[in-house]
């Protein structure tokens, strides 16, 4: 987790970024087109490095508030402090003017060149498969602080299911709940799941369709929040639990019409991990281009009860009161 | 401005409801499936008449408040409140155990019977055209009440533009403002218009894309917000005034790809009042499907900067600073 | 199991219908349009009744073949013979010149007229919801006949997983993986899964492409196959279990481009039971027309290795050969 | 405007081409791939020079009349004597033999070069945006002639509107509305507008569909006139006036269901100017291939009255006898 | 062949009608959506009958001028007449006011009631299918008048070729062919051909396209032309014989790319005797939507002359010159 | 033909590839994606040559059975044998381990080197226009063995119909009637014709549809057989015959509704000759991607009996009895 600040207002922002060591007192610095970058991107107009505090192991609270995406200029360390009920409690760095988590196991405290690449990668990375290799700023360390007998806490990256998934999945389902909260003046939203196996992806919603094509409509708006991770969105109806993919996989078979329920927004921006998407011509593979697809796996509308009716799970008779163990010997 | 209650928790719900005088103590009372058909259905369930007093003239405040959809449960009156710093003074009906604002024109007190429909219409609507006609509720007048010398303050409804569409309209561009504030971790968004001559269907974003493919990330953000009138979005560069139509129509003749930058999806909810959208089927004209359009005529990502300058207006030489006069004799 | 004959060449077919007890010596005999059917037409025409076995508790053996979709004119029998190694011992029936299987638990003689309807339904189905009620042949029993103590195989259909998914399902694999053998002039097929909980309507392909396009093709293929159950195919790589929902959907995420990888076939033939598709128009709710959707979930083709290698799952280091239990104290 | 001669037939050509000035005897000389390049290639081909007279500041009747886009081989001096009801009164030109209205205010008379090419640009052109910069032929001045205190006319061109859009406009008018003539047997076409403000590039059809799905053959053929300008082509119907830009986008939104009318061509040829459109791969930025656009704005058909009827623009009673004056202090 | 007369102008119309006999004097009168429907309106609204001359036997000529589909008011006869390079020679009906041809063989005198329908069909028609039994107007006969021992030409309509597909398909080469003429200019249109076999709803252009995209824009104006009849469009280039199926057919195999090059314009209106396309809702069978589809199945153009190549047929060495007698026995 | 074995198991595989003159040993060795370059790379991995015996004239059944795509690893001898009723009569070569037919006029005797490219090409292929030039392995000539007086077979390859088309389109109307023998159960599929003048790549398939889009059905699996060529698939009813042109044409125009009944089915794997489909990214023009075409030109299906009478043809009365002659002088 990197701790930087607006080098004009001295708002701080908390974020995480890869860095693969590349020296005695440098490593790589990936920063992609998010809150960290146009403030980087203002003291490369000052031509002054960034001061950046790098925190390894904290408080889990703290982890999940660095994966919010949120308005410009809110400082995530206070979204951590009211998930904690109590401030972070911060003490300041020893070379640079940032102030870290004072319980944090280690602090690499550096600062980002204004100028220069180096080349790096490929990295394993939260879609479950690895960017591709490129260039990336400079971080070059100046003091490096712990903890007595530090824990180094070793964010696991890659493959899905690892700490990067649930940690931004937890984040991606809080900030789209609240997007959508209104959404045609209120939903039956009974739950929303992005799905760490899709590699942050994908995003279920589950929901009660009140009228006819209301699914739809949230599906744009959970396609179109602050997150951008999210290239498919699916809604399933209220008798699905959102977490389990057999039941998302099988109302996606018996109650998807192929022509009517699947529609393809295509060339709107796209993750830049997302590997199968297209780069936009000239720039790099942090800038990608691609199809958001919305798939409607909902019920007919509460309004159109008898055919409603036809989509409700054919469970065997008794099912919910008969115990096995009476028939067995 | 129909000023109701939720018989459970008490809550004012203020909203503008058209009314076809029917006999001396009756009119129509027509519900959109929103809000107040929420409230009125709980009163159906009770079996009892839903009171209602018919607020006509007041101060422009409390109509813009009335135009809002925001969460269920939240008074419109405090929203007019707070557009006017001041708490809106009310006194309470004669008749009818609800509260109106006390410098009010008049004021119809009445109930809105739990059983029974007449048939009504056509009206014109906030659209343009005419609402087909169809059966709608009964509100039975229990009183009526006014200041000295009243001014009857009849609001325009029809081809645009009347009220209906100055006031929904600006209150649509507060909220779709507002729902766009974080898109995409927060966008370069210049002004939301949503065009009374359109009938409130079209909304267009002014925005500078800061990566491409952003702008149908927020065009998808627009058509998918707390209101269901928009389904026509249109996104506009820096150098467009959105709310000229000339300079839109310019942009989407010139900055626009039929295949790329035009998107159709399908199958979504649309507007009771949009004539041109499928009924859906065994329902009444209230409840329509159709198919929402985004156009992105933005030039080229600021990332693309020579691409980008290729859709810049020719002005004439000199166009700025030119004194007309001075050519002429 | 229904065991029936073609009153032209005597030549057996086996299937299994639904039967709803109806009165003491009647049910329903619902008839899909398949070999059943043909048969079943041809007494018709003959205005005879025709000669039902229906036989109830069997070995394994004779459920699988029941469940095969073959050439017309194949004796199922036969096939569950080939399974079992050894032809199935057959005996007469009491009352019809049918033979059945001599070991079977219980079967009902009868016959099912050749007209008449009676209305029947709803039943859950091997889609994991209910067909539709309709009208239905009438089959008339004749006699009861079976072992001593005879042990009653109530065969489970419904809500996936039940008896007829696993049946079926594995018949489908089977034929599927014969009809894509040289698809191509022969593929790199791996495997082939009909995933049962998606009520039979989803098939998974794992292959690896030797060129590019190829996984299409093959999914073509896997969609126009003997079998009309699957209307979506998927195609996975060879580094994807094809059982394992997970990994299919990590697939589709991360390696699906909406636009290029998702194809709709629409106006197709549907099978019978699928209710989210369109019933031709004048027919029964037997006879559906709807949309195939093919995925193309595989990577890049063998051919472009470098592309290729964009999708590897990044595992942990280590993965394979760590024993978590030497870092638990 | 440029008259030139067919060296074959000797029959004259007159067209607008954009000159840059690049030397003391030399400009640039465009020629998009339309009559004059035809002419052009058949000096080329006699490795010849082409005599050109640039006419500057003539009657308004000439420039509509070199607006024309008719059959090759008319002349379009002719069709501004019959716009003048009088032929044009013209005089031979001192260094080449080509004739030139005789009341010019001013004639460049010179040759474009059989080779050669220079860059020049980027200019502002019709489209309202700026062409891009390339290579152009090459002319050669030998002689200018102008009458007493001749007036210098400055052509505009550049952001709409300015005077190529108004003289190419009304010729597109004029042009497609007798190409439409006969469509169907004859249409009840009562206006055809090419919209300036679209830089030429919209083009508006006000007709009244005498059955359904007119009013889009109406538009395939405006699509495919003898103008390449218009991509975009909008029917609106006979109660909208096709000038005003605010009742076309109301037609746009009331009466256009985004499903059904709205068309997009692709891989069309497209203008030259069109920024947006893909240029052909190998080609100048002259040659280029897009998407046209079909938007049929119009009511249901005359045969379907009710239908048409729910789409009458709702005007406040008593609209057209109102004097607003009568109800002022 | 009927003649029919404009009761406002007198000027005469001359199109083909079927007959169906229904007693001694009356025969139904089929009347399409063209000119012939908007003159007998306009008896209706005098609620007048519409006097009629039916002509059985003449000129051939006079055959293709009746097939001819121009601007309303242009009487055909002349058409036949400057085919003939002579003026029709016409005399005078006797009991109704409309001059019929001196020659003809046969001319049937009468009169197309104002009211009343009588059911009628089905009949064979130029698709080469049966058009829709329907109701039509009713014919009154008042006289008969021919030449001595006339022949009755009973002109043949069913599946292609017959004389109906003929006469109407040289009508529309030609009116097409003048439709297309000026298309962006001027094209390399070497030939049009609809084809009979197609039932007239198949035009095939041969062109040499100039331009990248030409093509497509000729095809759309194929299918926008006077005649409603072709519904598919199809355009060849320069070495293929625009009347050989095997050519064309060829030609759509080997260059015609699925995605690019074959365009759906759907919801147009289409020719009342399809009876593939739909009805339109609330209509009679006369009145008709559906798709019309382009077909480019050209080279590339003339400008990318290394990728033309490619296509060019690969004929036999020698295939020109070679007698092959000269290698037989 | 060339034969070649598999080094690992010796099994024969026969195939048709062109050879192209390069020096007194040596000529070029075209080697396709299919069964052959498997067995190439085989030796390739051996760094081994690949002993091949190009047999030039031999008996009719050979050509075909070297026309087909079966598994891989079938002897294609075997399959000449079985199509003469008696082996085919084989001797060995007299410089490499390979049986030829004994009857052969000519056999080129040689080997492909394992590495080496040269330049060849362009040569007319069975698509009837010229494949690309390219680069080709190298075949190096050991011995040329022949009859006495041997009779040179030059096959004809070029535009169509040569014989290529004429032997592989019977190879692939075999095979494609296999694999559609037993889709959706059985079809009624009454003829299946590989059209040699589309170049292989267009099959028609004459069937009478048992139910509505079951023909859908039928031509994705003739788009998805074993051979490659085929990219139309078109369905025909009972009434076609399906090697007739004019009577498919007319089934495409009056059968087809273009919406509904062209489908496409991009980016799958295109046959290596067919120039207008892309060349996979980096690769020979060996590997194309384009898209497939499905026509269902079929009559409505045979349960809907009165919408499919629509469809008859209205072919004269009396002509399958009448005697032209019986009319003539």
């Amino acid at each position: 987790m990197a701790i930087i600040k607006d080098p004009e207002t001295g708002i701080r922002n908390m974020s995480i970024h890869r860095q693969q060591i590349q020296g005695p007192d440098q490593t790589g610095f990936l920063i992609c087109p998010r809150h960290a970058l146009r403030i980087y991107q203002k003291y490369q107009q000052r031509n002054e490095p960034m001061p950046v505090a790098m925190v390894i192991g904290a408080h889990p609270a703290i982890y999940y508030a660095s994966g919010f995406t949120s308005s410009y200029g809110l400082d995530e360390l206070e979204i951590a402090g009211s998930l904690l009920d109590d401030p972070v409690r911060l003490v300041k760095c020893e070379t640079i003017d940032i102030e870290v988590p004072a319980e944090a196991e280690m602090v690499i405290e550096g600062e980002v060149l204004p100028e220069g690449m180096v080349e790096e990668g490929p990295f394993g990375e939260a879609t479950g498969t690895y960017a591709m290799e490129g260039s990336t700023e400079i971080f070059k360390v100046k003091a490096i602080t712990h903890r007595k007998n530090p824990m180094f806490y070793a964010m696991q990256c890659g493959a899905p299911m690892t700490d990067t998934q649930s940690i931004t999945g937890t984040c991606i389902e809080t900030v789209v709940t609240d997007h959508l909260k209104n959404v045609e003046g209120g939903l039956d939203l009974l739950d929303v799941r992005c799905l760490g196996i899709s590699g942050l992806m994908a995003i279920v919603l589950k929901l009660r369709p009140r009228v006819e094509g209301q699914a739809k409509t949230a599906l744009m708006a959970a396609l179109s929040s602050p997150y951008l991770h999210p290239k498919i969105a699916i809604a399933v109806d209220d008798d699905i639990d959102a977490s389990d993919l057999r039941q998302i996989f099988w109302s996606m078979t018996t109650r998807v019409h192929g022509s009517r329920d699947i529609v393809k927004v295509p060339n709107t921006r796209i993750w830049s991990l997302d590997n199968v998407s297209d780069i936009v011509p000239g720039m790099s593979a942090m800038y990608r281009i691609g199809t958001k697809v919305i798939i409607d796996a909902t019920k007919p509308a509460v309004t159109q009860e008898t055919e409603r009716e036809r989509f409700t799970p054919a469970m065997p008779f008794g099912y919910d009161h008969v115990d096995l163990e009476a028939f067995l010997p």
